[in-house]
């Protein structure tokens, strides 16, 4: 019991990942044994990029971290946690509108399953201004946003570009 | 006049009512001597249920009160309160980004209309997680929403379910 | 008992009352019959003004008022409340920072008395920059505050500086 | 070079120009020798007015200011400022949500151009209510806004209206 | 090293401990495997209790936890937490006004010590309302604080109010 | 006239300056022919460097940049820019808390005197997190602020540890 609280869970869209969440992987993998990220594959609102995309280009910008695992999830994330018997979730927060929404998530998520305890990192203060949304408008405005994503994003967006 | 400032009205999509609003009709209704829940029937969003399923699921949410009554409304907020000579608005505050939005509201409704009057509750911590928006997302990833919306609305997101 | 529920009380320090506090004493006396504007007084911060000070001054405010009552009070403002039985408090928001104190102390005192309500109403914009240290800051750096509060507060820190 | 951190811009959609937007241009124009205002031309949200709408009606209501150009601009804000030798970007601030998202602008375009200055001038605090969407939605929801838009508004949404 | 990751340090003044304190003390000594409660003894502010019948009160409070100790510290926390071996230090959020200044101290605290990674959990909405100084102000202004404050601090304030 | 319009004034306590503050004289000393940075000298609240130590670590702080003069008020702002025939008041924004303090002095000001305008920078996130009172707090309980202050303000700091 007290062992599987080693494992977190980190998840999130990921459409796609940006440096902010590499930030956030980085330094959460280093207080937990194992984490996981955790992409929601049927989010609502449309994405750019399939699940797969997405969990591919997370592959490919964590390969150097040992204690990562990736996994698709879809439904509530409290049912996810709970079907793979972890009880920590970890958030970035990068601005005051984050920490409203992030609130809310975490006393609605504590409210469907009570086991469930939500643990937010700052995001470092260099990614603060940087979204997945900020990053893809910037992008097909014509803007370089090679400080903002990881190499693997760079190539995914100028395959659909191309497309 | 001064009598006609012991009627208030609760405006709002109400698309569901939800535990947090029943607080906050709960509560107003003790300060007047009649209160209007006043269902806006043209917004330009879309909504889940029809205004007259939103009307009936507050309607029986709130039997138990004696001085309610439920309205809908076309057009701006303002022009139904001065049709129907009332001057008092009642609005729920749950958070900071209620309080942005529910500021420039009141303000612009004064400009509408100097006669109105907003006053706001504080929705108990309770129930400051809940939205309708988010208990529809959880509805339908799957989740029990039975803590956050009267029964009535419990079955009335069944019979959507099952349509 | 639901007649007790027209009377409400608009607690604070007033040292000294500003054109802010006018505003809000203005609105509210038109919400209930009657409005006991409270001035707390043993408040742990030294004050400019001695109690009776402050409730003189804000007498002579809002003597065109009929509806108005003023009193001072020690210790809780609930239990000044209970004592008065009156279970309404009507309290203004300028802007965030109040919105924050403002629901701390609105939680707080719901949970001492679970009978009393706390209304807010948002000052005007015009008043929305003003305050009582504000004033006596720029008062005694040689601005003029004419345009922020009532005469008698004018008369009052004029015989302060001469002294 | 200094000389032309003289000329500045104030870049938005101005969908419609509002007399929030107004009072930032009158203010502006007197801190620059020449204010350039940019009308964002392919922004991915769907506009109620069309480009040469939306920059005639900025045309017929700062007639009245001698050193304003209006100009219209595809793609990124800092490619345009760049492209016309200028440093110096204008933005007004309204409210609490403003101040985030301006703030994440300003340093994403700052990461963008290193040149790149964004000044903020606080909206006076009589227009802090409005806004373009705002302003569209009372409009149509049958309100008067006569106090919120310049006359040249009003007139293209009666145009519209009638359509 | 990686084995010290699993200690955690949760500092603060706890002039007193609140039952706030105690729900952010409970969750995260699950979360690791041992917690240090860092009572800070030489902060500039004036404390109503002393360094060790602050340290007193809360031994008292958590005697049910096994896998925590309570210690005092003088100076930064940085070094503080370098001269323990440990790298994590765990904060509890309530509000808004905490993010900003949390913000800034985490921020700061990484700045002084690279390693340092602090993380956030949010205060239950039971209690996010409490704080030392709130408990203390009802307290001589003779409010009941049982709800908001373990046992052994009631017997403290006793004990100082009967001096 | 307009002349005067390129120079502006940046007030502050100064107690002492910090890298924050020097990005914000730098990048506005590019924006206007002449910067004076007013160092406020009558502030109620004690500060830890006299007048003129406050004045001379700014001079020895900014002495590559040209077209900058410093100077000490007394009094109210306002009437130092009204003195000096100046009319444009130049702050630095670093968070939200910054923002509604800033948004009630600039409105207090425009009320003070019309012609009175404030323009914010948004300092660089680098610096955002610094503050006069949190670099002091830092070296008085031993920690290094080589990376927050010029070294004017370390040598400053070091005399008075030694007196």
């Amino acid at each position: 019991m007290a062992e599987k609280g080693k494992i977190a869970i980190y998840p999130g869209s990921f459409d796609p990942i940006t440096n902010g969440h590499l930030d956030i992987i980085n330094r959460s993998s280093k207080l937990f044994d194992e984490l996981i990220v955790a992409v929601s594959s049927d989010n609502s609102k449309e994405t750019l990029f399939s699940i797969n995309q997405r969990k591919n280009m997370i592959e490919q910008s964590v390969s150097n971290i040992n204690n990562i695992k990736i996994r698709s999830f879809k439904g509530l994330l409290v049912d996810f946690a709970y079907s793979e018997n972890i009880k920590t979730v970890v958030r970035g927060l990068r601005a005051l509108s984050d920490f409203e929404y992030e609130f809310r998530m975490a006393i609605m998520n504590r409210n469907l399953n009570e086991d469930i305890e939500t643990i937010f990192l700052m995001t470092h203060e260099k990614y603060a201004h940087i979204s997945s949304s900020l990053v893809k408008e910037i992008y097909f405005l014509g803007g370089s946003i090679a400080d903002f994503v990881p190499g693997p994003v760079l190539k995914g967006l100028e395959k659909i570009k191309d497309e």
